[in-house]
Order: structure tokens, then C-alpha cells, then sequence
């Protein structure tokens, strides 16, 4: 664990926000992907948090982890609807009016006559965001997410999510990328336990990680090893792949 | 949001451990899970953390989240190897001593003797958890969970944790269940916002949600009701479907 939280890395945070995330409705899936998309760039997703559509709560959690980390990515919730908030909960984080923004409403009204349809007031709402936030582009259905402070606030539909997340990318500073190895392991925890420990001790430079699985009545793992040196995952590797050529010799089950 | 919190819900937490969760290694399932279960049973999922395999991080979680909610459910890091250290930070949240459980033991030893293997140190970290703590049952791959206070402690694996939460939900008090109804609604938020809105407001013994999709250039939307009453859902479905129906004759877009 040793690597995990040094200056070269850069620690965010998630925020989803939903009822239906939370009542089995719907099953989440931008949190797995920022997960793969944050550990590509080297930045470290280190919490996430989801709760409901209920203002004092999204206020709460926004305070708690915008001062903590580095950035904090919303998913959720700013839709045309009754129970989409997160515009007026992050206002009232930061303490700023919620206004129909003149850009964002522009953009709307045009795509609305370019397509033949009114531009209603229920659309409209989809334009209120935090005076001072910054637009953050939405290839895909034209209501932007905004950034206000180290906060981006993006929608809940996965694919507008990952477009505007693609959006804000550039704009984030990364720490150094962490570097992954994976062994598979025919041998459960119970087996390689002891000596994955004593390589880990061995090579505190580096994070070793045991994932196991169960199929068919059996457990193996997956042994993955992170670090920002890739000598660092081969001398690692190596000691891991010993450990295992030995306890094959041995017929170990 | 008027009924979400009565005397009569049950609410609950969810801190899922693990740095393959946050890294997108691994997609989490159990969260999804959960809620669906809890959804049934007539619990309400409240919140959701994931942190990593940190020890302090688990602790102050696991702090914060007990004294806010009725139960916490976790998943992750009860395994043997050197990253599972839920046990430890439990314990430690509790401020109880972590020990090896002479009946968890037991029941390892004799797991192990009667497949024939050798029961090592490794695995014998299995059996630790906080000094009082009551099992949860393990009927796939036998080392148990754990009950502490109001803190249920589980596999991260999905079929073992799936397995030990049917072996707690007897032991819960459930709240009263939420019914709940969906309508099909072929248009957009933008559509049917103002609306349902309005509906929400006469029908406030109810939670109504609305969900888009967005598919082939076009957002439809499920609209959720959600009670205890049925009567409750039905009057609030009576006046979606007049709606419905009112958009419907004016062909809306």
C-alpha cells in the first residue's frame, strides 16, 4: 500500500446520484467506467459515494469530499424533471444562486428550433446551473454538465456521462500513471497467502493485490501488481512466478 | 421525496472495500444486488461507499456510517492474504481486539481436513474478526462473515456475499415495503417534465422518478411510482396515463 497516496498521484472522488441507484432499479454504470478511464490517465479513483436525490445529502457529501480531494466527478440528476436537483444541491454546496444560464439557454432553444420542437419550460430547467460554472459539452443530447471549482457535474445517461467525461479529460491534471501487471493464479488465497505477503514486504515499491475467484467448487486468484516503475512489477513478477513454478513442482491443490 | 423517510423505512449503508473496485479492475455487482434485495424486503438503501483497502479509511467509514443508519452491509477484504484487512479495521472502528475465533477455526480445520488440505497460517487468517463477534454462515467456500453491532461484514466475491446476505435478511427488521409501478412513456423529459411534476405535487403520499434512456437519437423515459399504498400508485398512474394520453392525441414529439 505503500505508493498509493504519494504527491505524484492525483486523488478524486465519485458522487452518484440517483433513488433508482440505490432501489436496485437501475444498475450503475459510470462508476466502473470512470474506475478504468481515471486508472488509464493516472489519476486515482479513491472513494465513491452514491446517495439519493435529496438536496441536503448531495450538499453534504459534494462539502465533505470536494475539500478532500483533488477533484470530485457527479453523475445524475440534472435533468428537465422534478427529481433532478443536483444543479440547485451543488449551488447551495458552494453557496452561489442557481440561474438559467444565457449560453446554455441558447444552445438549447437553438437545437430545439433545429429540430421543430417548443422550447419548454421543462427544458429550460435544463439550463439552471451555479452562477460562474463552465460548460461542459454534451455531443450527444445538447443539455451540458458544468464544472464549478474542483466539482464536474455530468449526467446519469451512461453514454452522455462518458462523452462529457471524454470532455474534461484534457482539462485534469494527472499524476504519474501507475503501471499493472496480472498473473493468473490456479491457486486460491488459502495456498499463496503467506508468500504473496512476504513478496509484498519485499517490494514495497510496488502494490500486489490477490482477486479471487470461485468456479466450479475451486478458487484461483488473480495477482495483479501496480507501480510507477516497470522494473519495479518485473522484479515483483519474477518472485510471484517463482512462488508459483514451486508450488507446481509440489502438485500443490 | 415526502415518504422517503418515515418512521416506517428502515434505512441502511453499504461501504463496498476494495482497490479493484476504484481502479476498474473489478465491476462491482454487490451494490446492485443489495439494493435489489433490500428493495424487496422493504429496506431502503440510503447510501453507498466504496473505499479501498486502508485501514483508516475503512475505519472512519464504518464509523460515520453505523451511527447514521439502522444496518451497514459490507463487501470485501475478509480473505486470507495480506490486502484483507477488514477484519483489523473493523475491530479496530468497534475498539475490540481482532482475534482468531475458536469457532471459525473449527470449522476451517475441519473444511480443510476433510478435502484433504493442509490448514496454513494463511488460511487461518480466515478466522479472524472482532472478539464478539457472531458468524454469518458461508455455505460456498465455508470461512465465515461476521455480525459486530449493526455492522454485517461479507465476501466481496459475488456468490458468497449473494449467499451470506440470504443467511442475515431473516435476522433484519424490515420496514414497511415500498410498492412500486412503472409506465412506458415514449417521450422525453423535456416533454412530460412540467407535467409530472404537477402530478408529484398532488399525489405526495407517493415518490415519482423519471428515468430516460436515450436509444437511436431519441429519449423515451420510465416513469417509477413508488408508495406504500396501492391506491396510493394507482390515483398517481391514473393521472401519468391522462397525460399520456393527452400528449398522445396532440402527437407530441
Amino acid at each position: 500500500m505503500t505508493i498509493a497516496h504519494t504527491d505524484e498521484t492525483v486523488q478524486v472522488a465519485m458522487l452518484a446520484i440517483g433513488d433508482e441507484l440505490l432501489s436496485g432499479r437501475t444498475k450503475d454504470k459510470n462508476i466502473a467506467y470512470l474506475a478504468e478511464i481515471m486508472t488509464e490517465i493516472g489519476i486515482n479513483l479513491s472513494e465513491v459515494r452514491i446517495v439519493p436525490d435529496h438536496e441536503s445529502r448531495i450538499v453534504t457529501a459534494i462539502n465533505e469530499l470536494r475539500q478532500q480531494y483533488q477533484y470530485v466527478f457527479t453523475s445524475g440528476g440534472i435533468g428537465p424533471t422534478h427529481d433532478d436537483i443536483t444543479a440547485d444541491a451543488i449551488s447551495k454546496a458552494f453557496g452561489v444562486p442557481c440561474i438559467y444560464d444565457e449560453k446554455a439557454l441558447q444552445i438549447l432553444a437553438d437545437n430545439y428550433k433545429s429540430r421543430g420542437l417548443e422550447f419548454t419550460e421543462t427544458r429550460k430547467r435544463m439550463a439552471r446551473m451555479p452562477q460562474g460554472a463552465v460548460h461542459i459539452d454534451n455531443p450527444i443530447s445538447t443539455a451540458p454538465g458544468f464544472n464549478i471549482g474542483n466539482v464536474y457535474v455530468m449526467a446519469g445517461v451512461p453514454s452522455v456521462f462518458e462523452a462529457m467525461l471524454h470532455n474534461v479529460i484534457p482539462t485534469l491534471h494527472t499524476g504519474r500513471k501507475l503501471l499493472s501487471q496480472t498473473v493468473d493464479c490456479p491457486y486460491g488465497e488459502g495456498v499463496i497467502g503467506i508468500s504473496l505477503s512476504k513478496i509484498q514486504e519485499n517490494n514495497l515499491n510496488t502494490i500486489i493485490g490477490s482477486y479471487p475467484s470461485f468456479n466450479n467448487g475451486r478458487f484461483s486468484t488473480q495477482i495483479v501488481v501496480r507501480a510507477h516503475e516497470q522494473d519495479a512489477i518485473d522484479a515483483a513478477i519474477r518472485e510471484i512466478q517463482s512462488m508459483l513454478d514451486e508450488l507446481l513442482a509440489k502438485e500443490v491443490r
